[in-house]
Order: structure tokens, then sequence, then C-alpha cells
């Protein structure tokens, strides 16, 4: 069974820099040999992360909110179609091994605070030390907490052998 | 058709405190004349949100994560039993006319994010003012914040009073 | 809690014949002191058994497939919001005590045939001797099948007594 | 983006058959360079279906019912996890291009019913004519009907010609 990561990060609301990581986010974990999973929605985090693990050579997963394949970000090669809106969240988080977030809005904390709930790995990738500590105080366990794309690709890799050890 | 008013909160990590203000914030949903909507477990928040409600003659929704309605609270009339585990938070969301928060759990914050993605009007009862700002930094739209039940009535009236006007 | 019996049966495609059907069962299922639960629509059987229930002074609940409270059918008490689209399905089956089917659509047959599934009392009301038997082959248990409303709340009757015995 | 087809069948109720003519379909399917999509458990058509892809040197999709990826048939290569039980038949349905039916289970029949009310393209393998012909009276536009792979892959090409012509 191959390794999916998941990247969470802001659609529409996406800065340049959000992009711009999640982009070389997505190499990364296309070159360390990983399936990279997102929310599937041609834009924002979503879009950027997979059209840089599709330049690498890897495989994109996209989880859709809408009903309509035709609805996938251009670099999905697999695209699940759930029809299930924001009830699509919980599969995003379940499905990934490790679960990184790339900026934040709205959707990106509900996943973050759902991979919290079910115990998931996740590594917080640019965020603000305020928001690192809202998510770390409703976590038992610790997060990770990256300020690069290279540390965040090193903690995925510390979690999977925890995981697998 | 009844105007349901949610009430998100944790459910074992639940505090003393979190279930009395619960079990009030219950009986005062129930003489407004709302129906209450919980994630219905037989734990912390939801359940003595529940028992606040029904004890003031109110109706109670609850909306199971499991399959099975023996899974839910005493004091809930109406099981809502989805088998969709953390997959049925949007219900609760998008079921509600207004989403109060009472206490805060990984769960709660899901819930609470999920509300802000969908535009919902939210009362954040009890938060701390870090967790407030956080959710009111995730939302373009001001979200209610209140110390007492009585003043989260209060907003709720108001809300509804937007909403429908 | 209340014990719940979910109608089910054709939204647009539902015939003269299976409205007033599902009126009088409506109306039936409210007299016993049942709460009426439909796929909440304001079409077909649906529509016509909120009516039936309503009219007769008892409780409606609707699980509606879209994201908005403004689509559930005017005699809905009760509007359980998923977004979900048909993955709202199951949701009808497990929150029913029993299912009854009433007249026969692709979206009736896909509940059904998950009440099956799942192990709930079925009642199939009106439907040809060749579509009870389609299903009755798919399920191990014996399946109830009803030519008339009366002999339909009298399967149920038999069925919670079972159940609750 | 690929072009994924969907196997479903019986799981724990599969007969030697069924698991055979699955075991061919996914090999048929993978030499056409199509990904196989099932529901993912270790049992039945599932597995068999996504042993033959796998051993053909095609991608295998599961979309699992429970909330563990561990409980995925060894075959399958990209778990999505879903926690949300019978729930998940909607994203099976939606997410393949073409469902191929083989054998027939409670499972299975609603995954058809909802492929029908959804207006996907459906091929009925080795079902008896009374299911074929209750099938088709559920729908507004013709079945595929197949006695062999070979016809229901023939009539996949098929109807993947008409939906992308």
């Amino acid at each position: 069974m191959q390794t999916i990561i998941g990247v969470m990060g802001p659609g529409e609301q996406a800065t340049a820099r959000d992009m711009q990581v999640a982009y070389e986010l997505g190499q990364a974990i296309a070159t360390a040999g990983w399936v990279l999973l997102t929310g599937g929605r041609p834009v924002g985090v979503m879009a950027a992360a997979s059209r840089g693990a599709k330049g690498a050579g890897g495989l994109t997963i996209g989880i859709l909110p809408s009903k309509h394949r035709e609805d996938a970000a251009d670099a999905i090669d697999i695209a699940i179609v759930t029809g299930m809106g924001n009830g699509r969240n919980i599969i995003n988080v379940l499905s990934s091994s490790v679960i990184i977030s790339c900026g934040l809005g709205a959707g990106t904390a509900a996943e973050v605070a759902l991979a919290i709930k079910t115990g998931k790995p996740i590594v917080l990738l640019n965020l603000s030390e305020m928001d690192c500590r809202f998510f770390q105080n409703l976590a038992s366990y610790p997060l990770g907490i990256a300020g690069h794309v290279e540390d965040a690709i090193a903690l995925v890799h510390q979690f999977l052998s925890l995981t697998s050890g």
C-alpha cells in the first residue's frame, strides 16, 4: 500500500507565499516517493501542491467536495468524488498517514482539528506562533512545527518511522 | 419549521464548569422555544445540554457518530444515526441556525471552524481571549462572544432576527 | 427516545397513487404516536407523507441532501441538513426503527437495499410481486409485504414489538 | 486525470464464480489502462478484482468503510479511508466513470441503484435476467448487460467513448 501525505491549506484565500510553499512541498513529497492527497479543488494550496507533485513525477489524489470530477484541479491524477461538501474533510484526514498544514483558512483549521481529534501526526508549516499554540493546546501529543519545506519533510520521515516502527 | 440551535463542546474532556454551563444553556434554549441539537453522545457538554433542555420541556436532537441509536445520551429525544464518525460534524453545523461553542476540545474546534467556513452565526461562550481571537481571525464576519448564558441567548436572538429579518 | 419510522419513496417520479398512499401512511404513523422521517425534499412521497403526518399532529423529520434548510418540504418540522447528496441515504436508514417503502424509484431502491444490508426491519408497501421478490432474495430475513396502509402499520407494530421485546 | 472503473460485488457472500470473474475483470481493467476502484475490504469481489488488477500491473483504489487503512485488502495500492460505513457507497459510484456489477449482494444493489440515480453508465455482469430487468426498470437509459468479462470490457469502452465524445 502506498504512503499518502495530506497537504491542507487555503483555497481562494491562499497567499502567493502559501502557493509557492505548497508547490515546493508537493515537489518534495513526490521526490520522497509518497503520494500527495489534497482537497482537490482547482485553487490555492490544493492546486499548487498538486502541480508541484505532478511536475516531480508523483501521483496526486484529490478528494472533491463536489459531485463532478470535472471540478478537480488540472494536476490531479485520481479524483475521488464525494458530493459531500465539507463532509469530505474527515476523508482527507483519515486517508493520510501524516497531515501537513500549509497556510491556514477556516477549512484548513477544521482539518487540523479533526486530525488532532483522530490522533494523526501533524506538521504545521509556516503557521504563526499563536496558531501553533492554539492547535498544540488542543492536542495531547506533540505536533510538528516547521518553518521550511525541508523541515516539514524531515518531520514526516520521523513520524512515518515512529508509526511503522 | 422549528428553529434549531446547536451546542458544541467537549465530550470526555469536559470540565465540571463546561457541564454546568451546558446544562443552563440547554435550559435557556428550551425556554426560548428552540430545539437543541448536539453531537448526541452520552458524555460531556452533549449530555449536559440535552439534560438541561429536556428538563425544561424542550425537544433534543442528537447527531450520532456511531451506527447505533442506543449510543445516544439519555436526554436525547430524536437520535439521528449517521454511522459516519466525525464526518457527522458538518451535519451538526448545517442543521443549526446558530452554533454555540461551550468549552473547547478538538472536535469542538473542528465544528466552529466548519461553521465559519459555511458562514454560520456563531457564539463563543466562555472561551479564552486567545481562542476567541484565533477563531475571529479565521472569519470575515463578527463572531458573538459571551461570558454568560444570558449573553449567549441574547446573541442568538440577535442573530436570528438578522437572518430572518 | 422517540420511535422514528422512515418512509422512502420516489420524488419527482411519484405517481398520484404513490402520493395518496404516502399521505395516508404519514397520517397513520402520526396517529400511532411515531415520528415520521423522510428524505425531506418538497416533492413526491417525501412531501406527501410529511403533510399527512403533520396534518394528524405528528412530528416530521427531513434528512436533506442539499445544504440549505430552505430546500425542505413545507410540512417538515425538523430539517437535518447534510449537504451530502445521496450520501445521506444511509442516515435515513440508520435513524429509522422500521423502513417503509412506498412506491419505488432508484433512490428508494438504494435505501431499501441499504436497509437490508444493515439488517433493518422493512415493509414493502404496494410494490409489484417481482420487486418484492428481488428484495427478498437479497435478504436473509423476512421482509414485510403490505397491500394497504393498515397492513403496513400492523407490520410496523409487530416489528417494533420484536425489537424491543 | 486517470479513468477509474468501479467494480461492485458481494463481500463475504461472494461465490467462487463471482470471485473468479472478479479476478479476470480486474486483470482486464488493468490491461486496458484503467484504474480499478472497489469498496476496498479484504473479502469477496473487492479483494479478488484488486488482486487481478494488481497482478496485471494496474493501480488499485479501495474506498474503505472503516476508519483504519489496515482494513484494506492486500492488493489495494491507494486506501481512501472514510470511516463512513455504507455512507461511502456514493463515493464509489461518483468516483467511477463506469460501474460494473459483478455478482449481487445487498450492498451491490444499493450501489447499482445509486449509480442509476446519478445517471452513471453501468454494466451488469453475470446477473440473472430477473435482476437485470429489475435494474433496467429503475433506469431511464439503457444499462449494459454482459455475460463475459470481454463483453463487459467492450461495453466500458463504448460508454467511455460516448461520455468523452
